[in-house]
């Protein structure tokens, strides 16, 4: 008999996983359970659906479960909920339709993903008042924006999700509110990104209330106004809350499996649970950062589809790390790019036992003299005993892209020394003659002497 | 009395030079000569006045003469050519006004940069008729395209400076043609990116021959034909010559410095030639490629600012390495950009005694049901034994800038699964979830195992 490689999640790293599996032994059987009907979803794409420039909610999804199924040979089961995990059993109890079965496993991948937090504001339960973490509610707030015609949108939490939406709301006409805790938008980009786009929401129309704590919802059935910790109140007939995400540990936890300091499922350098043959993967679980070198939880979709794909390649006899993360994260806000990686909060990278120097220059996408060129921004931080980078953000209208070229320096442990000797690609139409990282790598050089 | 700091030739590696270090040492004495009258001008720049997209030829200069002399107090002198140099006595001969005078020096920079190759076609010396290699040049060429309207350009040369020329003198309403000896345009990039590009410059209406070798130019007085070798000849009433460049070495070889295998000045990791204290930098002089490790000459403007830059630092007593180089070039031709580092070409990789393999992809630049999506051809080319990777090329009409990923693998030594580890930014608008480069990196993974 052929052994059998369960995987509980049909999203990016447990399809990722199942894929490649198959692919690389053909002979394995294959099975996903899914509790939901979507699998393999772009996530990512959905305030674009809700803005209206994707057009069909199936255009996010890269493969439809008929296609696993026929294509890849893969036994995926949506309307499957994985209830409980045995792993001394080797076991896992499904239920479906109501019914419970057994299914034994060789290898097990837990996939469970991440959901919204979901704050104790009163009327949270309100129609019009949405989280944005999966198919259905995307779905839901594009008919609800359509149907309901709202005129003033409230978006709770700065982050990312929260920055898209505003982008996607004011596309289809709402009046967007954007209510944020802290200080700054974007928090985990740092404040010199937070700065600049900050100043183009308020530019595109978006009343943008930092450092205010929302207390909840009022409304009689819809929703249609935003109650402030200070007592204050503001129209919303629509409310979409992005406050971050948990990952989906529950189900590991009941069954012993170690949750890491993060609070995510613990895993080792090839995605390793606590035991030998249970895996997770994506956003339930833990990754290896490459600065600090300690476990950290980064919720996103290459993680995820890595992890998932070296996995796949484990448990079919190809032992492969599932890599380490940098954090990267990039975000378009209306007409602004806006990227970050590695360590860019002072007080996260003394934690992590560094001395930090920053530097934040402000340069030109391209050649100052050639058309088009726009304005970036880019921060990088350094250790000052070693000179090591540790971390840094781009923002500006184009090039956030650049990133990338912080993120290898990151992965390759580079020092500034080393960064700023990089030989990276210049023509007018493309860049400065010294690439704006290069003039920070440079600057930030000058400080570390 | 204050040493003396000499340097030769006012362009990027020279004025860098200097201008670091008068900055590092304020009372040393800095003394440039200039044959010419321009400075520190952006030569890449120069195919976008002749476009139309720069007005003014100054626009190009970064810094004028007087500012370098007020600004900097660097003893620059323009119209003074250096006629000879005496590494054993440590002094240059100057000659301007047709007088000659002697400097003596404790450090030399030799800047003499690059000339532009003129074969012996027939009537290269007719009117219209052009190289552009210099500012004069490049007002000569607008003035003439300006005053005489010609309705056919012969572009000679299928290099970055023909491409780049082709579109701005299209731009110009100018029908292109472009001679081109070799079986592809751009050569150093390989042929996945020159399949790409030629099919767009057809597009775009420039008649590309190919394989397709000149002899020479008529006219009376103006050029108003180009002659082939195979006895046809074409209209053209301006002609761009566009060969590649040479190293000006004549002066340093003269003065018995050594010259590398590749013809241009040997310089060691600090810029050094075969005399202690002379050195030379820019499109005159040798670096050391990343890759093969060996001296290379690749005359681009960012290999001669950061070696000018570390030679200032250097003579001011911190010495700095000038950095390797990865041969790194990008270029925009017409909607495309086309960028290339490292090396793509197998017989050159074969000769550097790796075993190539390569791999060509073609993906999206952003996710690929986010609105503006292009198509994008990444090729990357690794050692078989080791799975270092050697070089790779990235076309397409957004995200050129993509080879700096790819700049920064080879500068860090990375292998092809090091690469594919990077945890690169992704978010629709941006990137597919794995960046092309990722994507080709698991491409040639699998060919690899």
């Amino acid at each position: 008999m052929s052994d059998t490689f369960v995987v509980i999640g049909g999203d990016a790293a447990g399809m990722s996983a199942a894929s490649k599996a198959k692919r690389e032994d053909p002979g394995l059987d294959v099975i996903v359970f899914e509790q939901g009907q979507w699998v393999s979803y772009a996530a990512c794409g959905m305030p674009y659906y809700v803005k209206g420039e994707v057009n069909e909610l199936e255009n996010l999804v890269a493969m439809t479960p008929e296609q696993f199924r026929e294509e890849r040979d893969i036994d995926l089961r949506t309307g499957h909920e994985v209830v409980s995990i045995d792993p001394e059993g080797e076991t896992v109890i499904v239920e479906s339709d109501g019914e419970q079965f057994e299914q034994p496993y060789d290898d097990l991948l837990v996939g469970t993903g991440a959901s919204a937090n979901v704050p104790p504001f009163d009327g949270i339960g309100l129609d019009g008042v949405f989280t944005i973490h999966d198919m259905d509610e995307a779905g839901a707030i594009e008919r609800y924006v359509t149907e309901q015609s709202p005129e003033r949108a409230a978006i709770v939490g700065g982050g990312y999700v929260g920055v898209e939406m505003a982008e996607a709301l004011s596309a289809r006409g709402v009046d967007v509110a954007l209510y944020e805790m802290l200080p700054h938008v974007l928090q985990p980009f740092g404040e010199p990104v937070a700065e600049i786009v900050e100043d183009h929401l308020r530019e595109r129309d978006v009343d943008l209330r930092l450092d205010t704590a929302v207390s909840g919802f009022d409304g009689d059935g819809h929703v249609d106004r935003i109650a402030l910790q200070d007592g204050e109140a503001d129209p919303a007939e629509v409310v979409i809350v992005g406050v971050g995400v948990m990952p989906n540990v529950d189900l590991a936890e009941e069954a012993g499996i170690d949750l890491g300091s993060t609070g995510a499922i613990a895993t080792d350098e090839y995605g390793r649970t606590s035991y030998e043959n249970v895996y997770a993967a994506g956003d339930c679980a833990e990754a290896r950062h490459v600065v600090t070198g300690e476990p950290d939880h980064v919720p996103l979709a290459l993680t995820a589809n890595r992890a998932g794909r070296a996995i796949g390649q484990t448990v079919t006899g190809s032992p492969t790390p599932t890599g380490d993360i940098a954090g990267t994260a990039i975000v378009k806000a209306f007409d602004l790019g806006a990227a970050r990686t590695g360590v860019v909060d002072e007080e996260r990278a003394r934690e992590a036992g560094f001395e930090p120097v920053t530097v934040t220059i402000t340069d030109e996408s391209r050649a100052d003299y050639y058309p088009g060129s726009e304005e970036i921004r880019i921060t990088l931080v350094a250790d000052r005993g070693s000179g090591r980078l540790l971390g840094g953000s781009v923002v500006g209208a184009e090039g956030a892209k650049r990133i990338d070229t912080v993120v290898m320096a990151l992965h390759a442990g580079m020092t500034v020394t080393e960064l700023q000797n990089a030989d990276l690609a210049y023509a007018p139409p493309f860049s400065p003659v010294w690439d704006p990282v290069l003039t920070a790598a440079k600057v930030l050089q000058g400080q570390l002497e």
